[in-house]
């Protein structure tokens, strides 16, 4: 194995001051894996980092590695390692837990108290190696394609905001059409949604996306919203609504078109405040809100082999598909609205 | 309104005892609908009655009008119904239920400690115009197809079975490819199990239909079902099992095929009984199982509707249909074994 | 029977404008009962009406009896009735269903989309005599003391709230000493949470009270509340947090003091808008929120049945008993905050 | 620290054949913790390991030390561990878990695909010493007594399977009056059941035990059980029924004691077949059936001290208290059956 490799590192605290360099290969400490990287993919916290938004500026240290969607292969394991091998084809959860604090106690490690994720706190993947805990890694189906691979972090959020409602046979407003809430359409088309009404911006290129993978309906701003999904569901409202928007306003439209009784959960990081009366949209509506963080680990890892299996389709939501080395161009394509995953192939 | 229809009633206690003969049309009751039936479909049940089983010998009281799968349009209306209207295009639950049990007043109407059936324990709906209690009404879709809305009693049971376990993304058997057992593989279909595997008997052609619902695998007996569920299974068994069969070697067999910590729900009506050992197939397995029994008044009837709207579909399941007057040959149809859901259309 | 009887009336559209005066006793519809009221106590709902405050202002038409908290005897059933009798011992549910909605058809017909209030859009029970449409009527334990029976419409949010959440083993926050809060308190006392921390505002009167019926720790404003909890439950933050205030501010205190992965309900009425930062609070947070209504039909007053058999203690919430014709006394003592509930004796 | 200590251990495949001697203390691994025990507490299964049947000679290989109830305080830590320090005060789950297999990575550690018990498939803690896996280990809260800190490993069972039913205002059966059934009385005691109906067997010693941890009437061998509990409950039958005997007959009585849409939890184990009638037991009365086993870890650590600070009283269970070198006499005290749980203090 040689000793540099190529990566992508934040080294300048602006906009544009991220390099492709040489870095070295990370060493394999005691619990870690050593992955080599095959395909890795562009997620939107990539994005405020390349951007250096406020967010980023508060978060993020540099220098930093950054990346955390990957697939590829184990080729070192540390020492205290049994459960893994050189040669198993893998992915891996980017939240790093503890393992002792109550909510890793009790089945809840992906909202761990001191979680720390890869690729934000500490050093990615976007690069030719990467240095994993081996608690993090996920073993992947031998004939799952590199794109689904990679993904899975993403689509991880989406299933984990879908099956923490109960979506199978009901209405459901998707409210956001990027790549979360593409993959969340895509995830109730498989389930058994009656009715999926996704609500997207002006973006006729995401709108179009959302047809692909199983949208009922797709709604743009300026649109009667309320009125259709009223009329469709037999004027009684949505039974779901999931945000993935990070838009304080989108909540609030989230529970005006939900039914009595409904649910709504929230995935988006949200910049601005949000204000709403709690006395009509919760308390007289008996409506349920919930903050959706991360994936389950690794109940939702487990749900994404059985939907795999069952014939999920997410292949319209990887659009675009660069060499490593066109990493810059890769991230202007996201940076751009116009697509939905970006992914790489390493050599 | 004419004063006498043509009806099914079981004349005599013995098989062969059914008739087909002119019987006054129902006066409609305060509390009651009259519907000109349009569509009726033979359950298992009727088998039995028509049969003169143990089981039609202990419950049944000739003469009856028997039948309670149905679809068809009010044409009266009692003096205390408000909600419904002549014209309306109708089917309906068969569990008569008192409302003021404990069952009843805690949502679980189904159950209801006084539960009557009609067709079974009050005449039913073998007949050009039924007399239905209004509560036990359900309005259909005006563009359900008229053989999808006669079958929603014995899909109802299904939907019921499969959605008190938990189904999207996991591995489900399914013991028994008669008709609740297909239908319950068209469902598991539509939600997005992962693999769903079907046992059933020797009958070829039952096992067909089961491979056009959705089935990812089929069985029948002899085959090694246990070495390839555990393949197909990483080695873990299934999440869920659905038994439809009544067969009490069959729950064994379904124990056998569960992971550690999975669930198996009951239909079935059991002619025998049951010998398991509990230490091995429940407390070291962490087995739940679950008696189910009729169909959630009227949750499962919105989850049909909203299945509906999702794409499932059951059409294969439907597989002969005759006019009313041929109801002998119907029934004889159904005995053989080889067939799905029989549906008579009335004039 | 007599013809007229005394009763509490609305008569003019101002504070002030309630009257003890006589009135007609009810007719008893077919699908009514008429109740000889014993026992009636004051509901905060009650309070703005004799203070006809905005919400009342828009709400309530004169002329208007109200009240809906009550126990008493049935004297008459209507024609249809048939599960209840003369001589049964009752109390109501004053949310009257119209049974044929989504949410009634669906084991919800606490949140009946057409649901109506008796005591607020129609007559209520401050009277002799009330009628009672009689599928809202609850035959009480025949020893259940009549102060407990009058109670059982605010005890039923109190014990829906409560158990919309995991109490058991779980420490809680409770915000607001009012009736309702005073209440929940008990419940969770009786119910085995670990800590019940109970938020009051600077009524040293309800203070003692919450102490009196189980709280662990109580607070007022001023304190270091989110310290002491945090004190208290190793750094992590309360498992739940029940809101009976309706102040939104003491929503953000609740969000604050919950754990990571925590739930609260809210029952209160806000008048004021709510805002908060989403991120923070519910998506990094892995909050969810329930919004809660009325009581379950009847799950609820079933639980209250067996909390009470279970040592449930209430006595010290209710502070204050009157005659009937003491009414405007009682009101006063209610209006004054130094009391919890406030019970009035018909002779 | 000394090189030698007493310890507990089965040296002959034969009842007799436990010895109280010299062994060496054993050396902690990286993964490891080593423990002064303080106290230790009998289980059922140390008695079937000291009585040498059927179970303990197919699944004990001699020489062993036993013993798996216990609490003490950490004197030495392994290389690897980090999150525990020598001085700690604690007990110890006994279920040794992989940590990779479904269940362990799905929440369900507890029946882990691979599980291992200390002091059954390796060496336990009746000795002056214990060598403990680091993931094993339960801080205990400082101020727990010795006697309540011991017993967490059979408490948990109870408490697993009193939280896997709806208890809290339910009427709950609970079949066996030994320590699990006694623990589980206190439990449905502390979270507010209505009423409590232990089924002992001929016991006088523990059916009075019964009494003093909470239960609502106490029955055993020849009382007419039924007519009692269907009495005391309007005729329904219990909620709940929870199975502490292993008795396959008592699972069938605890059927029969149900209602219509009840629960029954089993954790004993049944050395004989169990045989029912599916159809009445099961599918018509649409019951639910949960084999249970071990704890949840560490959930159900976490009830257990949020249980004690809501006052769970168990001090009536812990019956008899020896010194460690009385083991012998300690063993044949439980062994009589007039015993709750037995305790031995270590010098």
């Amino acid at each position: 194995m040689k000793d540099k490799m190529l990566a992508v590192v934040k080294t300048r605290p602006e906009l544009g001051g991220t390099e492709l360099k040489e870095v070295p290969v990370p060493k394999t400490g005691p619990n870690d894996v050593l992955v080599k990287v095959k395909i890795c993919s562009i997620c939107g916290t990539d994005v405020h980092i390349y951007n250096w938004d406020r967010w980023a500026q508060n978060r993020i240290k540099v220098p930093l590695l950054y990346g955390h969607e990957f697939a590829g292969e184990i080729v070192e394991t540390g020492q205290n390692v049994e459960h893994l091998q050189a040669g198993d084809y893998v992915s891996g959860e980017c939240h790093v837990f503890c393992g002792y604090c109550y909510q890793c106690q009790t089945g809840m490690r992906h909202i761990c108290a001191h979680c720390r994720i890869f690729g934000v706190d500490t050093d990615g993947i976007f690069a030719e190696y990467a240095r994993i805990p081996a608690q993090n890694i996920w073993k992947n189906d031998p004939n799952l394609p590199l794109e689904y691979a990679t993904v899975q972090d993403p689509l991880g959020n989406s299933v984990h905001t879908v099956f923490s409602t109960d979506v199978p046979s009901k209405n459901v407003v998707i409210l956001g059409a990027g790549p979360t809430g593409l993959f969340a359409t895509a995830v109730c088309k498989t389930i058994g949604a009656s009715q999926i009404f996704v609500v997207g911006h002006k973006n006729e290129y995401r709108i179009n996306l959302a047809k692909k993978v199983g949208a009922t309906k797709v709604f743009k701003e300026g649109d009667d919203i309320e009125g259709a999904i009223m009329d469709a569901t037999d004027g009684q409202g949505a039974d779901v609504a999931l945000e993935f928007t990070g838009n304080s306003e989108a909540v609030n439209l989230g529970l005006n078109l939900l039914k009595i009784g409904g649910t709504i959960a929230l995935l988006g990081v949200f910049p601005k405040e949000f204000t709403t009366d709690l006395t009509k949209n919760f308390v007289f509506k008996y409506t349920t809100m919930k903050g959706i963080n991360g994936r389950l680990i690794w109940d939702t890892w487990y749900q994404m082999k059985g939907l795999f299996k069952a014939g999920l389709d997410i292949e319209p939501v990887i659009t675009h598909k660069f060499k490593f080395e066109e990493f810059i161009k890769a991230m202007e394509t996201m940076r751009s609205g116009n697509s939905g995953k970006v992914v790489l192939y390493m050599k």
